[in-house]
């Protein structure tokens, strides 16, 4: 993997365009903090806890243009990073991540010093989120059973995270243990994040898949073609219920008709405790044209009403076990979360 | 409506070629029969009851050119139903069609007066086709209830059959009655027959609806926005299980889920008592491309492998009536289907 999906060049922000990818790999460099939050908007950077980091690095890029005008210093960095968190509504890694960037920032003495501690947070969080990871992934593979089948949606993988993956990561390091598996990866409409960046994902790392339509996931199961389904999360609530990709919803119910092993994987950051449960969780609604339009061209005729919810959410119920980097927790998840949560930095 | 999906005009099939749809409205006038195959085998004309017709026409141009050479006419016309037949596997009413066609030419004197009759049979099939779909259409309305909220999937109106359609048909002459509809259309990937067809029906129909993509349908449900699945068929086996466009399995058991009526509309000529149960159908698999371009485009990576059933089955204990020209059919389907299909000509 010669890539990351983004980094510090020690001036600005680079993020590899997700919008462009599979046809083109083509770097952004985003030097300012309103073309991270911009980046986030349009999807050239996404993945939970990718939107994260690039949250914090814009708070950092804020805080140094900031720091230039001492007297409106705090005021100026608390509005952006209101901007920032508000970029996207569903995932809670982007209010967190900017929330603990803000925190590092309030400890210092000086705009100066202040700019200097949220970049070095927004580092931080990078750090960690490729340990996390890491540790998520490894719980999750050491599960897997050799030769099994693994139905995922969206994209969880590199392009998604600061390392290896969430659901991705945990099939990427089955595979790196030497267990045979083979993913079907659902296609994701409307924008397509299965079949352009996890099919990108899986042929470099050389791991059997194939794509299929989301509305062929049914039928794979009844086929007896699944052993598992596996998805990333965008918020946990703390009963656990799941907001994630819309179509997870869908995966749950139907994994559960065939007692199919239903997991999510998330690490401790995307569990919200201030959400008691699924209810209370916003789901992003995106632009109508996302569904009527594929790469600026209209496929269905002009004046079609669509709806756009990005998100679903999946009630806990369904869901068999939440994979963290603190191992897999398994129902009932209030306690379990509430009690792993007291030793995440908040 | 100033189209008709198909239409023989004097000497030779027209159809309104639904690849093109909904950007271009263009009629394909088809002289010989191969073409019409491969009409069939392009889905430029789609549909069960409109592929059925489409395979009698089919034959009346093959009847008509092998009329030319009396002593080979016999051999080559059977030769060509087989090809129609199989034009498309999964569609009972191609093959129903096509044998009905053929039945009418063998009592036929000589080659001049068989193609005659399988032209006749042929124009028979298309008046047939209407009278269903608007009795059928009519027992399916009768039962919906004013305002009622309407998911579906695929084409099923006017453009896949020859008259007002069969789910579709539903819902258009429940408007006609006065009862408020609004519709939800999954976009149907990954040929798009929800958001390029279904669409362009509802909006000269002037029915309100939005396009959703495929994988939402769970989260409507769960939302409370739907209070009816109405789907199609292309084969209806003698238990009552459903084969129809990918996703109709998923559909069917997320409203199981949420104590949502699931309807299948299918004029008896889509029922195939040969067919004992869903796991004797065979079902299509077409191009994986239809899953990795979009109109010629990729949007998967180069080398990515895909599957692509274009139908899945149903079982029977999902469906809760089968909406036929005869009215409405309850479980368990078996012994009414085989009483109904009685009167039907074979």
């Amino acid at each position: 993997m010669r890539w990351r999906s983004l980094f510090w060049d020690g001036d600005a922000l680079c993020v590899l365009d997700q919008t462009r990818l599979p046809h083109h790999a083509h770097t952004l460099r985003l030097a300012d903090w309103q073309s991270v939050v911009q980046a986030i908007r349009d999807l050239r950077v996404r993945g939970a806890p990718a939107i994260g980091a690039a949250g914090a690095y814009a708070l950092a890029l804020a805080a140094r243009e900031f720091s230039a005008d001492p007297d409106r210093f705090w005021p100026r960095l608390r509005e952006a990073a209101a901007v920032i968190r508000s970029a996207r509504p569903t995932a809670v890694n982007l209010s967190w991540a900017t929330d603990r960037a803000l925190r590092a920032a309030e400890v210092a003495t000086d705009p100066q010093q202040a700019a200097v501690r949220v970049l070095e947070e927004a580092h931080r969080i990078v750090e960690e989120d490729e340990r996390t990871c890491r540790a998520l992934a490894e719980a999750g593979a050491r599960e897997m059973r050799d030769g099994e089948r693994v139905l995922t949606l969206c994209n969880t993988g590199s392009l998604a995270t600061l390392g290896v993956g969430t659901a991705l990561g945990i099939v990427r390091v089955a595979w790196e243990l030497g267990k045979r598996v083979h993913v079907y990866v659902c296609e994701t409409r409307p924008l397509l994040q299965g079949s352009r960046l996890t099919a990108w994902e899986l042929l470099q790392a050389g791991i059997p898949f194939h794509v299929v339509v989301d509305s062929a996931a049914g039928w794979l199961m009844a086929r007896g073609l699944v052993d598992r389904v596996v998805v990333g999360a965008d918020r946990v609530a703390a009963n656990g219920d799941v907001a994630n990709k819309i179509g997870t919803y869908t995966l749950a119910v139907l994994a559960r008709r065939h007692d199919i092993p239903f997991w999510v994987a998330a690490p401790l950051s995307t569990v919200d405790l201030d959400t008691p449960a699924g209810s209370a969780i916003r789901v992003e609604q995106r632009a109508p044209e996302e569904v009527t339009h594929l790469g600026g061209v209209p496929v269905a005729p002009e004046g079609t009403p669509a709806l756009n919810d990005a998100f679903d959410v999946a009630p806990a119920e369904l869901v068999d076990a939440l994979v963290t980097e603190a191992g897999l927790v398994r129902p009932p998840f209030g306690p379990a979360l509430r009690a792993l949560k007291q030793g995440v930095p908040a």
